[in-house]
C-alpha cells in the first residue's frame, strides 16, 4: 500500500471547522488507497498567543523554556485532528514530535534534525491508521522538547516522507510556487513543477510558501514535494530533480526582497588588513551579510558596499563607530530603500545572455541598480525601493513568469 | 540539604503575575535552605478552554487524545514558571510529566501512578535548580501521555515528595482543612492537623480541597502533607499520623455532600435474587451507589433505599423501567432534595455515644433522617435538604468544629 505524507499548515488548521475540513481531506485519501500520515502546525495564532505570555516574563526568555511553551501548540491540533478523525469512524492516532522519533540537535528554538526513528509511525500505518504528528518539535539526546524553527512543520513532513520513502504534500493557504509574487506582479503563473535546487535558491531569497530546510531535505533524499493550496481542489506545483517532462526555461522564478539594506563604506585603505578588519567584526557579531561589491583602487583608496538585514541595523551602527577609532577616513552611509530582485533558472546553467537582458531592461526603464552577483543558476540585483514594481513587471514580462 | 515539593493549583498560576509571586515564594524557600520542587497545574480555565474545544467535535471523545490535548495545559505553566525562575536569576527547569519520571497505568483521563523514575529530578536539584513539574499527567508503557484524573496534580506532589522522602506543601485557594463546610456554617473552624484516615474520609466525602488518592498516597508513604492559602501568609493544616502532639477530639470534621440522588423501590420480592438482580444492574452500568439500607420484610416484601450520584439519574431511570418488567409489583421514588451528612473522627473508636448524641440532636431540632451507615470513624445520615443548615450548624456547636 502506498504512503502519503501531508503538511498542513496554522492557517489550515485555525479552527475546528477548518480542522474538520482537513480530516475530511485525509478521509478522501486513505479511502482512495493510500496509508496517511498528517503533519500539522499549531492553531492559527496559538503560537503567537503563547510567545506574547512570555513577553510579560523576559525579553529574552529561556529558549529550553520557551521550546517546552511553544510546542504545546502543534501538540493541541494534533490532538484535535485524531479525535476528529475517530468521530468521523476512521481509526487515527496523534503523536508528539519525540513520540513520532524525531531527533534532533540541541540548538533550542532552530533545531536541526538528526534522524528519525520510524517505528511507531510504521506500526500504527500497518494498523490501518491515519497518523497525526505535531510538526516543528522533537527531542535532543537529553530528552529536552526541541522546535525546529521557522517552517519547522515542512522540515518535520519532509523528513517522515524521507524516512517512510514517499512523496510529501504540503497544503497551505496559496495556490503553490508563482514565477514572482503575485502581490507585486498580479499577472504572476503559478508554477507546475520547480526543481529543488531552483527552490532552494527561491527559498533562501525570501519566497515564503517552504523553507529552505524542507526543499534540502527534499533534495537531499530525493522526495518529491507538491504545493498546494488547502481545499485541494486546485493543481499545485511539484517540486522534483529535473526530468525530461519539465519544459526547459531559462528563468524559473523573480525573488524580491525588501528585508535588506546596504551599507556603503567610503575611503578604506586598500590593503588587505583594514578589509579583513570590516567584514572580521561584522562577523564576530552574527551579522549575515551578503553581496558584497568593492570598486577598484583609486589612490589606495576603495569604497566598500554590502547587504544585511535590516533588524540588524544597531549593531552595525556600533560596529562602524568602532571601526572607526582604528580607521579615521572611512565614511559610512546606511541605505534602507533599497530592494534586491534575484532571477532564479537552471536553464542558466546552459544559455548565456540573461544578464545582458536585465541590464538593457534597466537601462530602457531608467532604472539604477547598485550591486549585482552572480551564481551558477541565479543573478540577483539590488536597486532601489522606488523602481519595484517597475522592474518586477518588466522582468516578469519579459521572461513569461 | 533538605527537600521540599510544593504543589500550586490552577488559580494559583491563573495569570503571569500570579506566576510571578508563586516564583517568589519558591525563591524565599530556597534562599531559606531547602531544593524545591514544585508541581502546577494549569492555568486558570486552561483545561476548561480545551474541553470545551472537544464538544465542537465530539460528545464523547477518544480518551487517549482527551489527554494528550489538555496536559499540553500543565507543560505551559511548568514552562512559564521556569522561564520566570531564570529571568529573576535562578536556575530552574520545567519538566513534563513523563521527563519528571511520572509512570502511569493506561487508563486514560484517570491513570493510576505506579511509579516514579526521579533520578532526573534528583539530577536537576543537585545542581542546585529549581525543578517545575507539570501536575496531573504521566505516561504509560506504551509511552503515550495519561493524565491522572481530578486532584491529578495533588497526586504527582505526593508522589513525588515519598520517593524524594521529603514533606510536601499543597498551596491553594482557601486558608486550610475546615472542621466544616464555611460556606454552610461559617464558624467552622480552621483545622491546625488531621490525620491521614480522618482526611480520607473527609476527602471521599467530598471535601474537595485535596484528592484522596494523594491522601492516600501521603498516608502509605508517611508524606506529610501541608495545606495552605497560596499566598504562604497563614498557618494552614497539616495532615499526617496521629502523634501525641495532636489534642484528641471526638469529632475532627463534618463533611456535607448534596451531589447524591435517593432511589427507593417498594415492594421488593424478598429473595436473593431479585435483591442480586437490582444491584448487578447498577454495577453493571458503573452507577457508584452507596448508603444501602432495606426494611424489614413484611408480608414477603421489603422496601430497598440507596443513594447514588445525582449525574447517574437518567441511567437508574432506564434502569428502573428494565426492572419493572420482572418485577411488576415494585413502585420505585427517585428523591433528589436529599442530603448526605457525614461526622468524621478517630476519636470515635474509642468513645461512644457520638450516633446518640447526634440522634439528640435531629429530634431536639425536628430533622427528619432517612438512613444511616456506620465505618469504624465516620458516621453518614441521609437527610431533607432543607435541614442541612440546622443540621450541620447544631452538629458543628455540639462538637466543636
Amino acid at each position: 500500500m502506498s504512503i502519503i505524507v501531508q503538511k498542513y499548515g496554522g492557517t489550515s488548521v485555525a479552527t475546528i471547522d477548518k480542522i474538520k475540513s482537513v480530516a475530511k481531506l485525509l478521509i478522501k485519501r486513505k479511502e482512495a488507497g493510500s496509508n496517511v500520515v498528517a503533519v500539522v502546525s499549531a492553531m492559527g495564532k496559538t503560537t503567537d498567543n503563547l510567545i506574547r505570555m512570555t513577553k510579560e516574563i523576559s525579553a529574552n526568555p529561556s529558549k529550553r523554556e520557551l521550546d517546552m511553551l511553544i510546542s504545546t501548540g502543534e501538540q493541541i491540533t494534533s490532538s484535535l485532528l485524531a479525535m476528529t478523525l475517530k468521530e468521523l469512524g476512521y481509526d487515527s492516532i496523534s503523536l508528539t514530535g519525540f513520540q513520532a522519533g524525531i531527533k534532533t540537535g540541541d540548538s533550542h528554538t532552530k533545531a536541526p534534525i538528526l534522524d528519525v526513528d520510524i517505528k511507531r509511525v510504521e506500526k500504527y500505518l500497518n494498523e490501518g491508521k491515519i497518523v497525526i504528528v505535531a510538526g516543528f518539535q522533537g527531542m535532543d539526546k537529553n530528552g529536552d522538547i526541541t522546535t525546529l524553527g521557522r517552517g519547522g512543520s515542512d522540515t518535520t513532513a519532509v523528513a517522515l516522507a524521507a524516512k517512510l520513502n514517499c512523496p510529501c504534500e504540503i497544503y497551505t493557504d496559496v495556490h503553490g510556487i508563482y514565477g514572482t509574487d503575485p502581490g507585486i506582479y498580479p499577472n504572476a503563473k503559478k508554477l507546475d513543477y520547480i526543481t529543488y535546487e531552483e527552490m532552494m535558491e527561491m527559498a533562501s531569497l525570501g519566497a515564503k510558501v517552504i523553507e529552505t530546510r524542507a526543499v534540502e531535505l527534499g533534495c537531499k533524499y530525493n522526495v518529491p514535494i507538491y504545493i498546494a493550496l488547502n481545499t485541494g481542489e486546485c493543481l499545485g506545483t511539484y517540486i522534483k530533480e529535473l526530468d525530461e517532462s519539465m519544459e526547459t526555461k531559462v528563468i524559473t522564478g523573480l525573488t524580491v526582497n525588501d528585508d535588506d539594506l546596504m551599507v556603503t563604506i567610503n575611503n578604506v585603505l586598500y590593503n588587505t588588513k583594514d578589509i579583513y578588519n570590516i567584514f572580521n567584526k561584522l562577523s564576530s557579531r552574527d551579522i549575515n551579510i551578503d553581496m558584497i561589491s568593492q570598486t577598484a583602487p583609486v589612490n589606495g583608496y576603495v569604497n566598500i558596499s554590502f547587504t544585511a538585514p535590516k533588524c540588524s541595523k544597531s549593531i552595525i551602527e556600533e560596529l562602524v563607530d568602532e571601526l572607526k577609532t582604528n580607521m579615521e577616513k572611512i565614511k559610512v552611509d546606511i541605505q534602507e530603500d533599497i530592494t534586491k530582485i534575484s532571477v532564479v533558472g537552471l536553464g542558466m546553467r546552459t544559455q548565456s545572455g540573461v544578464a545582458a537582458k536585465i541590464f538593457k531592461i534597466f537601462a530602457d526603464n531608467d532604472i539604477e541598480f547598485k550591486q549585482v552577483t552572480t551564481s551558477e543558476i541565479r543573478i540577483s540585483y539590488t536597486i532601489n525601493t522606488k523602481d519595484r514594481e517597475k522592474a518586477v513587471s518588466n522582468i516578469a514580462k519579459e521572461f513569461n513568469l
